[in-house]
């Protein structure tokens, strides 16, 4: 499981998420996790989330910290579970009063992220964007890390730490146990 | 999804991890989270993790808070997956100063709960019990859910509500996002 | 598992077959069999079976009830097993003279029925389709439910309850056996 | 998809549906559908549906038509969809008015077959039975191939035939379409 | 598992590789592998691994001995897997100093070989592909079957052959050994 | 992958082939490929190839150079792939005039070696024997590395360190392609 920070800012536009994205960009190959900041604006065509495109949703905020996982498998239902493992993880980090909903972090009565998962033909992604600062004019209050005092540098680093090793934790869980009948 | 608080006590040895147990024992069919409470004490041949066989780690509690599911599934990724997911939920609803490693959860210097997940030939299985009464002689610090004033029954029945709703929002996630290149 | 019978009339090119044409038409998610009436004309470019293609076949009829079922799996083979499935359903609800041969039905020299099962980037589908009249210029002798005098309604809504009904005894037969050696 | 009609006599009591048990017995190696007539009698201790452990039930039968499939893959739900494709074979073989629910078959008021679906450390398995003859002491009523006036050694064949028919047919569909978007 | 020698000349452009190639082309459907002969001229938009892309490699060769294999099978690892066991095979049959190193055949200094495997959206595929004539102008020094004085049409059959004998000797050892704990 | 040259004298029985062997004698944990000298000795109730059972073979030899390995997934195709994967492995560290057909290697008229694959409830296993000393009374003509003047634990480390690196580059080609039509 390979990490990498991104220097400087990347928009996110929602091709990101297309597979090998982190090979063809930054050379990272493999299972891995990126972090970046920048821009979050998803045209309807990039998106992803159907439930969004009927709601005509708007999905954008003018600076956010970003992560884009890939795994090098096809079962969406696992690229889901690894979604709500890293929403964990962040409200973790995050700590206090920021609460998770599924793949949502909230702090009080505002929206912390956005998420999804999907497949590639070869591979599973993940999308999780937290707001560095608030996002107006997308039809929901949101909230942000500056709400938090919460360095988004900083929030990335501990981020990809706290995945890689809990992906590791959770292969080496699966490589000592028995089965029972 | 399914989920059913045993009423009594029922001691955990280390069989309530087998296949269809749920069924067997109350008539609880399909996938499932069944609680209850009672004792931990595993034998040595019921140990299902073989770092603690190796170790000759003694599994013991006098009395515990448990949890046993059932997933229909032949995958231990993903069955270590929703364990670290179960732990999660566990640890939302403990909240304030508890803290989740992997499949652990800890309060201050001391271990709060135990966990295993494994395969059975028709299902993946994940025992999750958390201390209602500290543990002694059993090697390492333990804390309980009478340091945290949480009562065991109100605990038992938020994670069965919360692990059954966030795996329906997962089937839910996966079931309205288009694929991308 | 969900069902849909659609009001008015939809008529089939083959873009039907495309992931989440349920939820995104009718907003119904998850697995799902969805019922409709109207003509069947399959441009060249819509068709998935590639011996339709090499054989030039016209794929086409002036008036079908037609199913959509989406199993959100990537398992080609379980989907031609649901196929098969779906068409004993049918083929059992006309009853008397009207005979399965693999995915097709047949009343005396004449072809009931069409269907193809393909896979999307995240589901599996089905289409299955009965004349309610009689196609010509096809190259085949065909038959209709008008020479059987059944409903088209009336035998959308008993097939829907059916697949319905033995999806979930599929599910509920594989959560109450025991393996063997 | 080999096929084989045992000669002779086999009587049936739950160990032929273990792993290989047609390799073992008739140097059958590979998929396979054998066929064979010998009385049924399951000891509780070789049941495989907890339905019938839970509720006591006897399995058995003075004589009856067995099948018994083995298909090397470690899928449950695929075992049993090819398990309901088998008993609509039987059913349509036997036709008129043999109507099936699920993996049962019925004549009038009366049971006609028996059948379950499991899997082995290597494959999974299919045993489907018909009552040659009236079963008495089961618990239901029963009728048998002697109330339909159908030879079971003829039956044997027909089904032998068509199933491993139909599943090539089913492997011949999954390897001739295209994927959709 | 089927193979096809295909007379005449086929210019290989990374099109081949695509779902269903040899059932479009040849009418050979299911598991195959098929050998042909031609030019390997692949344009950047073609090319499959992007580790060549991100080098700016030119693929290409005046002639070369090309197999193409398809499985119906969705597991990139397991399409990997086989593409090593092809290049064994070729390994095998040209004998004396050829070496393999994972899918890349050399003789002395140089390449004889390209390869990659891939997923489509219904199976996997493998492109291998032998110089005939020694490629110039690729960057690499390369060797050819003419450095070894091998028929390019002898190899075909004999490789064709065995793989085909070894896919089924894979097919028939998983179908013979019992589980273990 | 982790991979383990184990001093002293093991003798294999059979029972080496259970699931987490290298882990409860060894501490190897995870996907692993462990060698070992010893003598060969495998009664019929731990033979796994029910060939040999059926035929009624001995395995044995006096001495042999041993591979077990163990690979965290279920699926027995693979396990076979990965087994035919090592067997060319060591032909190739051998050289010259061996031979391999399938998981066998030969030296003239004699055969060098024994092999298997199978499942355990939570991995896949292959255990590779090559002869150190010929083997007599084995109902087959034997040779041994005795005959090669290869010293066997030059051979292990040698097939240690190929194994490994050759698994690592099937997981590295499986990350860097993407999908096509």
């Amino acid at each position: 499981m390979k990490t990498h920070l991104a220097p400087g800012r990347v928009d996110y536009d929602g091709t990101q998420i297309h597979s090998l994205w982190a090979y063809r960009t930054f050379g990272v190959q493999g299972d891995s996790l990126v972090a970046f900041q920048g821009r979050c604006d998803i045209p309807f065509a990039n998106m992803v989330d159907l439930e969004d495109v009927r709601a005509k949703s708007r999905i954008a905020s003018p600076l956010m910290l970003h992560f884009i996982a890939e795994h090098f498998d096809l079962d969406l239902e696992k690229a889901v579970l690894r979604q709500r493992l890293l929403a964990a993880i962040v409200r973790d980090e995050l700590g206090g009063e920021v609460r998770r909903d599924g793949d949502d972090l909230f702090l009080g009565p505002g929206k912390l992220s956005i998420s999804i998962a999907t497949l590639t033909p070869v591979s599973s992604k993940i999308h999780f964007g937290i707001n560095i600062e608030r996002a107006l004019d997308v039809g929901v209050e949101t909230r942000a890390l500056g709400d938090l005092r919460v360095d988004a540098t900083d929030l990335a680093k501990r981020v990809l730490a706290q995945y890689a090793a809990q992906i590791d934790g959770i292969h080496d869980a699966r490589t000592r146990v028995r089965g029972v009948p």
